[in-house]
This record gives structure tokens, sequence and C-alpha cells, in this order.
């Protein structure tokens, strides 16, 4: 698992069951695109580390990274206790859970996978692993069904303006807003994608670009402030994002910065489309009023690696989060179809 | 003019006359805040470079410099020839104004100095010094000016965001932008200052929130990214930005994201203020349409100084400046008044 080759063996897939070894392989987006290594992780509390630490980022890859800690939590709980194995994972599973506060896809496949529990008879392990992988490949497969409808709405060659990492690095494999853009790239209508870099993390520069790059799609970087110049001077019609929360009203959570290139795409007359599986809808937030905005370290923005670059004694505020409010959305698009001008009603559809 | 306390004696000042050595001391803007250095500047060829490679850099403390320049290049020319002088230096000041396009500043320094040439009867480095200094000291006049006048439009206690550094560092000293901030912190209105970190060079990271600890005005710097989630918090209740050159209608030329705050603070209802001499004003440009983008080496957003941060066969493009429509702006403070909602019958009042 930590051959370059293995990475393309079927596109980038930043998440592997080993089965020889028992073990969940992640691809370690830290250190992207510099190196590529994998980490090894054999039970819950390395998973829930893993999330936290940003080994695996992105709404639906942390959902599967999780559904796969919770049939690891249920082996390893099982080999304890082979009857009292459910009450012996509660405090793993709430750990896990906490991890990361803003993506509803670790709460919800947390759930989900809890929610199997009472009617496995025997080892867990064997049902809950094959439900991870199953989840898995569903989600893949929600990514090519969004990639293909995110498409069809973008009928003229243009080029298109992403934040972040919403592709296969942020998923099971081939993305959501990245998914729209490899459909698009397929079809022969995409010209060239714009990346904002990003800051702190630098999703942008490290990952969204090297995915592109890795698929032969034209990628330009941009600073997250030169968004709205790229708009303004018409090199982008759309702009296509990720969601990591999306509440019952159609306000969408994505990271520091989307809610920004929403209020310039609006101004500047460019479409602004979000790509997420409806596992990122969480019904009980009314509006995104509701959704927790994780802040991380101060020194992600007053350091570049070791160095400090900000002035001594300053300090950083550093929302990771930001929320665009449904107006400001053009279209939603989900594996059950799109939501045009989302608004509760709409977003309700999706479940009828 | 390398100790620390150089820089304090009376407040920050970027650039300074050593009339011992007859040269020019730029402080060395690329590696604050890690080191305080001055580079000594004797000549026009390397007052250009320094322009040019940003050792020092804002609208008007590029002004200033070319200024010093001109009288550097006249004091080198006169030595060659006592008749001659004024030919041979042509080349050089027409290096000088084209160091970097888009600030205003520059050319308007180079024409003033110019225009002086036929008046001057003898050696002309003497008056040509003095009224560099003169420019240099109607600077810190005009930004205490703007200071007050700027924070007389803010009359309730408030957070303010600003881009970039329109400080000190920018001008010949108090600064455009940071001097309606520090008015403001004077009179007991200042909250504190959200500085965006300003990418790709990191003014706001390493210079504006230098000078701000340096006044011991509190500060929390922000992603780029995060400035609209800022607004929208209700975290600020003004945008606050210098300006590299105003078109006569009133559209403003900055920092790159400058635009993206405008569109943002006027969509979640946050004021924006433009502070900038009326040097910096072109009234040869009818729109922001006519006024050239600086593009800079897409390295400065691949690379974070030796290390290459972005996927090996990614592109990056680099504008260094936007437009930010006059519409978006609420008002713009000068040393002859203030401005609000621009428009090119407001703009011309300033000149009446």
């Amino acid at each position: 698992m930590n051959r370059r080759s293995d990475v393309r063996s079927d596109g980038v897939r930043p998440i592997a069951w080993d089965p020889q070894a028992g073990c969940l392989c992640l691809l370690d987006q830290r250190v992207l695109p510099a190196r590529v290594e994998w980490l090894r992780v054999s039970d819950c509390g390395a998973a829930a580390d893993a999330i936290r630490d940003m080994v695996v980022r992105g709404a639906p890859a942390i959902g599967i990274t999780a559904a796969y800690a919770v049939a690891l939590a249920a082996r390893n709980s099982y080999r304890v206790t082979a009857t009292g194995w459910r009450d012996a994972l509660n405090e793993d599973l709430t750990r896990l859970a906490a991890a990361r506060p803003t993506a509803v896809n670790l709460a919800w496949a947390v759930a989900h996978m809890r929610g199997l529990f009472s009617g496995i008879d025997g080892d867990p392990f064997p049902p809950l692993l094959a439900e991870a992988e199953r989840l898995h490949q569903a989600d893949i497969a929600a990514n090519r069904r969004m990639g293909a409808l995110g498409a069809e709405l973008i009928d003229t060659r243009c080029s298109v303006l992403t934040h972040c990492n919403a592709g296969a690095l942020a998923t099971g494999g081939y993305g959501t807003a990245l998914g729209v853009v490899r459909s698009l790239w397929s079809a022969g209508r995409l010209e060239r994608v714009y990346a904002d870099e990003t800051r702190p993390w630098l999703q942008g520069a490290r990952l969204t670009a090297w995915e592109l790059v890795e698929e032969g799609i034209p990628v330009s970087l941009i600073a997250d402030g030169a968004a709205a110049w790229a708009m303004r001077s018409g090199k982008v019609a759309w702009v296509i994002v990720g969601a990591d929360r999306i509440a019952a009203n159609g306000d969408v959570a994505n990271k520091i910065g989307t809610c920004a290139a929403a209020a310039c795409a609006r101004r500047f007359g460019v479409r602004f489309m979000v790509a997420a599986p409806t596992s990122t809808i969480d019904r009980d937030c009314p509006t995104g009023e509701a959704i927790p905005i994780e802040c991380r370290d101060p020194d992600e923005l007053l350091r570049f690696g070791a160095t400090r670059t900000a002035a001594p004694g300053a300090e950083a505020w550093n929302p990771v989060f930001d929320v665009t409010p449904a107006d400001l959305v053009d279209v939603i698009v989900t594996e059950r179809g799109v939501v045009r001008a989302p608004d509760t009603a709409g977003i309700a559809r999706l479940f009828a």
C-alpha cells in the first residue's frame, strides 16, 4: 500500500481496507504532495486521531473512515467480551463521533453503524466491515451520479473555480465538486480549473492541484483573495464546491472562504454550485445558525512549518469552516437529484 | 540605521535619508518581522530594483522612494555632465517609473520631480533632495489628516478589518488605512483589528500585525478566506483599506483580495472605507478598466521559501492587485476631504 502506483490503479483513493493485514489504510493527506504515505489503522482510537489530525479530511471521507473505525472498534471489543461488546465500545464511539465537529457525515456514519448493532448475532466484525465497504462503494457511486448531474447543468465549454478539495481525496473516490469537474472534462466541456490555494491548510495547492495534475486536467492555482478577480475578469463561469454540512433550509457549511466565493459569484454574475451527498444534509439543523463551526490552532496561521511567519505577539482567529446562506447558492447537486435555488421545501423534496 | 530602536524613535518609518552618508535607507520589508534590516541605496537603479523586488512597497512609500531616487539620479548624472544631466538621466527615470505598473504614485512622483528640472540652475541635487524630503513630510502630514477624517466617520466603538498593509510601512509614516486605525485607537473607539494575512506575500501577517503589535493595538490575524465570515459573524463594523490607484470614477485598485472584501462587506452589512492620498487618484484613468494590473511570479504561490508546496505540474495565476468597483465603496478618505458614495463628480470635487 505504499507505492505511488497503488494510488493510481483505480484512480485516486484515500481510504483502503487491507484484507490481509485486517487494517484500514489512510493516505496521509498532511504530507501530500511531497510524499505519498499510508497510515495503517487497526483500532478506533487511531482512526479518531487520524480524523482529528487531518490524515484524512473531507466530509464524505471522514464518514467512510468512521464507518470502518466502528467495525474495528467492534472487532476489538468483541475480542474482550463476546456478550458485552456493544456497551464496551460506547466510549470509543463517542470519542470518534466528536473528533471533528462540523462535518455531519462523521456523526451520521457512527449513528448509522450503531443502528446495526441490535440486529447482529455473534461476531459483529464481518457484517460491520461489509457495511463499511458498502458505504464506501456507495459513496463512489453517488459521486459518479453527482458528477453526471452537475456536468449536465453546464452546457457551454468554460472554466470553473473550486475552493479547498472536494475531490477523490475528500471522499471514497472520484469526488463531489471534483466529480463534477471530472465529468465535465470527460464530456469535453471543461477549459481549465482555477483552484483557490485554500489557506491555512493549502488543500487547493496540495490536494486539488495534485488530483487534477494526476488526471491531466489543466489547473491554475490562485490566492484565495484572487477568486473574486477571476470572476470579475470573466475567467470562470461557475464556482463548484463541496459541503461539510447542509442545513434543512439549504444553508451550506464548507471550508472557510466558501461564503466569500458565493457572495462574489452572485455579485459578479458567476453561478454557484454545491455538490454533496444527501448524507451531508442535516435535517435536524433548521438553518446554518445551528451548525457548529470548528476553530483550529492559531499556529496554522501564525507559522509555516517550523517557521514563525507572523509578527511575534500577534494573535490569530482560525475558523476553518463558514456558512454560505442558501440564497447565495444557485444549485445543490446530490446523488438523489438537484435542488435549484435551495430552500426548506426544495431540500425536503430530496427525501420525499 | 540598523538598530531596532531607530525604527521606533519617531514611530515606524520605512524610508529615511541619511545625510552623513548621502544615501537613502530602506527598511527591508521582505525580511520583516524576522529581521529589521536596512538597505542603503545611493543610485537610481538600486532604488528601482528595491521597488521591483519589494524591499519597499505600498503606493505612497513607492512614490516617496521614487522622489529620492530622482534626486540620486540627478546627483549622479550631474557629476558626469553638468550641462547635459537632464538628458543623461532619462533612461534611468524611465526604468524607475516602470519598476511596478499598478501604483500610480510611482509615475506621479517621477513626473512631479521631472517637472522641477527646467527651473533648476546649477547642481540639481540640493533642490531635488529638499523636494523629496518635503514630499515625504507632506505624506506623513496627509496621513495624519486622513487618520483624523476617517476616524470621525466611525462614531461607535467597534472592531475593524483591514487587508494587506496600508500602514506606516506602506507610506512615509503613520499609514493610510492604519492611520485611520491609529486615530481610532487614540480616540478610544477601537476594539480590535482583524488583519487578513494577505497571500501570497503575507503583508498582513508580517507587516500589519508587526506595526499593530508595536503600537499595542490588539490584532487578530485571519486567513483571507475568513474575512467574509468575520463580517457575517458581526465581528467587524468597518473594512478599511488603502489604494494603489483610484480611477476618476472612484474605482479602486488595491491588493488582490480587496474586491472580494468589498463585495462581502456590501452583502453582509459592513461599511467599506478606502483611505488614500490624492496622489493615488489617476484622473487620466476614467474607470478601473484602464488600470494595469501587475501579475507577479507564479512561484510566490507555488513555493514557500525554498519549499515547493503546490503539486508538481500545477500552474499558478498571480495577479497582485484587483479593482473594486466604485459602487462597492462607501467612502474614500483623502487628505483633502472625504468622498461618500464615490463617483466621477465626487472625485472631481476634491480637485475643484
